[in-house]
Protein backbone atom coordinates (compact mmCIF):
# COMPACT_ATOMS: atom_id res chain seq x y z
CA UNK A 1 0.00 0.00 0.00
CA UNK A 2 0.94 3.67 -0.56
CA UNK A 3 1.92 5.73 2.32
CA UNK A 4 -1.16 7.10 3.64
CA UNK A 5 -1.80 10.74 4.83
CA UNK A 6 -2.96 10.65 8.12
CA UNK A 7 -1.43 8.30 10.95
CA UNK A 8 0.63 5.53 8.96
CA UNK A 9 -0.42 2.62 11.28
CA UNK A 10 -4.19 3.18 11.26
CA UNK A 11 -5.09 2.09 7.64
CA UNK A 12 -3.27 -1.17 8.65
CA UNK A 13 -5.10 -1.73 11.74
CA UNK A 14 -6.67 -5.12 11.99
CA UNK A 15 -8.94 -7.14 14.80
CA UNK A 16 -7.42 -10.44 15.75
CA UNK A 17 -9.64 -12.77 18.43
CA UNK A 18 -7.22 -15.21 20.65
CA UNK A 19 -8.88 -17.86 21.96
CA UNK A 20 -6.77 -20.49 24.48
CA UNK A 21 -6.69 -23.40 27.10
CA UNK A 22 -5.25 -24.38 29.76
CA UNK A 23 -5.33 -26.39 32.87
CA UNK A 24 -5.17 -25.10 36.18
CA UNK A 25 -2.64 -27.12 38.23
CA UNK A 26 -3.56 -29.25 41.29
CA UNK A 27 -4.63 -27.15 44.31
CA UNK A 28 -3.70 -23.94 42.88
CA UNK A 29 -7.01 -22.96 41.92
CA UNK A 30 -8.17 -20.51 45.11
CA UNK A 31 -4.78 -18.53 44.97
CA UNK A 32 -5.39 -18.11 41.02
CA UNK A 33 -8.58 -16.67 41.19
CA UNK A 34 -7.51 -14.38 43.96
CA UNK A 35 -4.88 -13.12 42.03
CA UNK A 36 -6.97 -12.49 39.13
CA UNK A 37 -9.50 -10.61 41.11
CA UNK A 38 -6.62 -8.18 41.51
CA UNK A 39 -4.18 -8.69 38.52
CA UNK A 40 -1.20 -6.13 39.03
CA UNK A 41 -2.00 -2.52 37.62
CA UNK A 42 1.70 -2.73 35.89
CA UNK A 43 -0.01 -6.51 34.16
CA UNK A 44 -2.70 -4.51 33.07
CA UNK A 45 -1.44 -1.51 31.38
CA UNK A 46 1.33 -3.37 29.54
CA UNK A 47 -1.52 -5.53 28.02
CA UNK A 48 -3.44 -2.18 26.74
CA UNK A 49 -0.08 -1.40 25.65
CA UNK A 50 0.12 -4.42 23.39
CA UNK A 51 -3.42 -3.47 21.91
CA UNK A 52 -5.06 -6.11 23.64
CA UNK A 53 -8.58 -5.54 24.64
CA UNK A 54 -11.60 -7.18 25.92
CA UNK A 55 -9.45 -9.90 27.63
CA UNK A 56 -11.58 -12.25 29.44
CA UNK A 57 -10.79 -15.90 31.93
CA UNK A 58 -12.90 -18.04 32.15
CA UNK A 59 -13.28 -21.26 34.48
CA UNK A 60 -14.70 -24.61 33.80
CA UNK A 61 -13.38 -26.97 36.72
CA UNK A 62 -10.02 -27.46 36.45
CA UNK A 63 -9.54 -25.73 33.51
CA UNK A 64 -8.77 -22.37 32.17
CA UNK A 65 -10.43 -20.95 28.91
CA UNK A 66 -9.03 -17.34 27.46
CA UNK A 67 -10.80 -14.67 25.07
CA UNK A 68 -9.11 -12.09 24.15
CA UNK A 69 -9.37 -9.36 20.92
CA UNK A 70 -6.39 -7.56 19.65
CA UNK A 71 -6.35 -4.36 17.23
CA UNK A 72 -3.29 -3.37 16.13
CA UNK A 73 -0.72 -3.35 13.02
CA UNK A 74 1.77 -5.92 14.24
CA UNK A 75 0.47 -8.82 16.64
CA UNK A 76 3.89 -10.54 16.97
CA UNK A 77 5.76 -7.27 17.95
CA UNK A 78 3.27 -6.45 20.23
CA UNK A 79 3.86 -10.28 21.59
CA UNK A 80 6.97 -9.55 22.00
CA UNK A 81 7.32 -6.98 23.61
CA UNK A 82 4.35 -7.67 26.05
CA UNK A 83 6.95 -10.82 26.85
CA UNK A 84 10.13 -8.04 27.57
CA UNK A 85 7.94 -6.19 30.30
CA UNK A 86 9.46 -6.81 33.39
CA UNK A 87 6.25 -6.70 35.12
CA UNK A 88 4.41 -8.51 32.90
CA UNK A 89 7.75 -11.69 33.76
CA UNK A 90 6.78 -11.28 37.47
CA UNK A 91 3.66 -12.13 36.69
CA UNK A 92 4.36 -14.85 34.41
CA UNK A 93 6.86 -16.59 37.14
CA UNK A 94 3.75 -16.34 39.51
CA UNK A 95 1.28 -17.96 36.80
CA UNK A 96 3.55 -20.77 35.87
CA UNK A 97 3.46 -22.87 38.57
CA UNK A 98 -0.24 -22.60 39.10
CA UNK A 99 -0.91 -23.78 35.63
CA UNK A 100 -0.07 -27.06 33.55
CA UNK A 101 0.63 -26.68 29.59
CA UNK A 102 -1.79 -28.75 27.18
CA UNK A 103 0.43 -28.04 24.56
CA UNK A 104 0.96 -31.36 22.31
CA UNK A 105 4.41 -30.43 21.47
CA UNK A 106 7.19 -28.53 23.52
CA UNK A 107 6.84 -26.06 20.56
CA UNK A 108 3.92 -25.15 21.16
CA UNK A 109 2.95 -22.07 23.24
CA UNK A 110 2.44 -22.27 26.98
CA UNK A 111 -1.69 -21.58 26.61
CA UNK A 112 -2.56 -23.82 23.71
CA UNK A 113 -4.77 -21.50 20.92
CA UNK A 114 -7.95 -22.85 20.04
CA UNK A 115 -9.67 -23.48 16.32
CA UNK A 116 -12.26 -20.72 16.14
CA UNK A 117 -15.25 -22.71 14.16
CA UNK A 118 -18.05 -19.87 14.13
CA UNK A 119 -18.43 -16.58 14.17
CA UNK A 120 -21.18 -14.15 14.22
CA UNK A 121 -20.83 -10.40 13.94
CA UNK B 1 -27.97 4.12 16.70
CA UNK B 2 -27.47 6.81 19.21
CA UNK B 3 -29.80 7.45 22.31
CA UNK B 4 -32.94 7.95 20.82
CA UNK B 5 -35.32 10.00 22.78
CA UNK B 6 -38.44 8.17 21.99
CA UNK B 7 -36.59 5.39 22.63
CA UNK B 8 -37.31 3.96 26.28
CA UNK B 9 -35.03 1.15 26.23
CA UNK B 10 -32.00 2.40 24.64
CA UNK B 11 -30.94 3.46 28.44
CA UNK B 12 -31.01 0.61 29.91
CA UNK B 13 -29.40 -1.58 27.09
CA UNK B 14 -26.08 -3.44 28.68
CA UNK B 15 -23.42 -5.45 27.53
CA UNK B 16 -23.53 -9.39 29.23
CA UNK B 17 -20.60 -11.60 28.01
CA UNK B 18 -21.62 -15.27 28.07
CA UNK B 19 -19.34 -18.23 27.84
CA UNK B 20 -20.22 -21.90 27.48
CA UNK B 21 -18.63 -25.38 27.24
CA UNK B 22 -20.14 -28.50 25.92
CA UNK B 23 -18.51 -31.35 24.53
CA UNK B 24 -18.90 -32.72 20.72
CA UNK B 25 -20.34 -36.27 20.58
CA UNK B 26 -18.20 -39.15 19.42
CA UNK B 27 -17.54 -39.24 16.17
CA UNK B 28 -19.19 -36.06 14.63
CA UNK B 29 -16.73 -33.60 15.29
CA UNK B 30 -16.74 -33.49 11.13
CA UNK B 31 -20.08 -32.85 10.70
CA UNK B 32 -20.26 -30.24 13.53
CA UNK B 33 -17.57 -28.15 11.97
CA UNK B 34 -19.05 -28.50 8.06
CA UNK B 35 -22.11 -27.45 9.20
CA UNK B 36 -21.12 -23.97 11.35
CA UNK B 37 -19.16 -23.19 8.27
CA UNK B 38 -22.40 -22.27 6.93
CA UNK B 39 -24.70 -22.19 9.61
CA UNK B 40 -28.50 -21.38 7.98
CA UNK B 41 -29.27 -17.65 7.51
CA UNK B 42 -32.53 -17.85 9.22
CA UNK B 43 -30.36 -19.17 12.46
CA UNK B 44 -28.03 -15.98 12.45
CA UNK B 45 -30.46 -13.74 11.73
CA UNK B 46 -32.53 -14.79 14.70
CA UNK B 47 -29.06 -15.14 17.26
CA UNK B 48 -28.68 -11.16 15.76
CA UNK B 49 -32.24 -10.32 16.39
CA UNK B 50 -31.69 -11.55 20.30
CA UNK B 51 -28.95 -9.31 19.89
CA UNK B 52 -26.21 -11.58 20.31
CA UNK B 53 -23.16 -9.76 18.83
CA UNK B 54 -19.58 -11.05 18.93
CA UNK B 55 -20.26 -14.69 18.87
CA UNK B 56 -17.25 -17.51 18.47
CA UNK B 57 -17.18 -20.96 18.75
CA UNK B 58 -13.87 -22.55 19.31
CA UNK B 59 -12.68 -26.25 19.51
CA UNK B 60 -10.25 -27.95 21.39
CA UNK B 61 -10.14 -31.93 20.68
CA UNK B 62 -13.59 -32.45 22.27
CA UNK B 63 -14.67 -29.70 23.72
CA UNK B 64 -16.26 -26.57 22.11
CA UNK B 65 -16.15 -23.43 23.92
CA UNK B 66 -18.53 -20.77 23.19
CA UNK B 67 -18.04 -17.20 23.55
CA UNK B 68 -20.49 -14.19 23.10
CA UNK B 69 -21.98 -10.48 24.00
CA UNK B 70 -25.68 -9.67 24.32
CA UNK B 71 -26.76 -5.90 24.35
CA UNK B 72 -29.85 -5.28 25.11
CA UNK B 73 -32.60 -4.63 28.01
CA UNK B 74 -33.77 -7.95 28.79
CA UNK B 75 -31.38 -10.92 27.95
CA UNK B 76 -33.86 -13.64 29.33
CA UNK B 77 -36.98 -12.22 26.84
CA UNK B 78 -34.42 -12.36 23.98
CA UNK B 79 -33.21 -16.20 24.78
CA UNK B 80 -36.88 -17.41 25.62
CA UNK B 81 -37.92 -15.25 21.91
CA UNK B 82 -34.97 -17.36 20.49
CA UNK B 83 -36.00 -20.60 22.12
CA UNK B 84 -39.00 -19.62 20.35
CA UNK B 85 -37.60 -19.53 16.66
CA UNK B 86 -38.98 -22.31 14.29
CA UNK B 87 -35.65 -22.50 12.76
CA UNK B 88 -33.43 -22.30 15.57
CA UNK B 89 -35.74 -25.15 17.16
CA UNK B 90 -34.78 -27.30 13.88
CA UNK B 91 -31.06 -26.14 14.12
CA UNK B 92 -31.07 -27.31 17.33
CA UNK B 93 -32.87 -30.47 16.48
CA UNK B 94 -29.67 -31.07 14.34
CA UNK B 95 -26.82 -29.95 16.76
CA UNK B 96 -28.34 -31.67 19.84
CA UNK B 97 -27.15 -35.27 18.96
CA UNK B 98 -23.63 -33.86 17.66
CA UNK B 99 -23.08 -32.84 21.74
CA UNK B 100 -22.79 -34.46 24.46
CA UNK B 101 -23.95 -31.58 27.40
CA UNK B 102 -21.63 -31.38 30.50
CA UNK B 103 -23.71 -30.19 33.00
CA UNK B 104 -23.53 -31.50 36.11
CA UNK B 105 -27.61 -31.60 37.21
CA UNK B 106 -30.40 -32.32 35.00
CA UNK B 107 -31.68 -28.96 35.89
CA UNK B 108 -28.46 -27.03 34.01
CA UNK B 109 -28.55 -25.89 30.67
CA UNK B 110 -27.81 -27.65 27.78
CA UNK B 111 -24.02 -25.43 27.44
CA UNK B 112 -22.47 -25.24 30.66
CA UNK B 113 -21.88 -21.46 31.91
CA UNK B 114 -18.54 -20.69 32.76
CA UNK B 115 -17.21 -18.48 35.87
CA UNK B 116 -15.61 -15.29 34.70
CA UNK B 117 -12.47 -15.30 36.63
CA UNK B 118 -10.51 -11.79 35.16
CA UNK B 119 -12.07 -9.32 32.74
CA UNK B 120 -9.88 -6.34 31.25
CA UNK B 121 -11.70 -3.74 28.56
Amino acid sequence: MGADVGDPRSDRTTLRRIAGVIALADGRAEEYLRLHREVWPEVLAALSRANITNYSIYRHDGVLFSYLEHRGDDYEADMASLAEDPATQRWWEVMTPMQRTLRATPDDPWWTELEEVFHLD
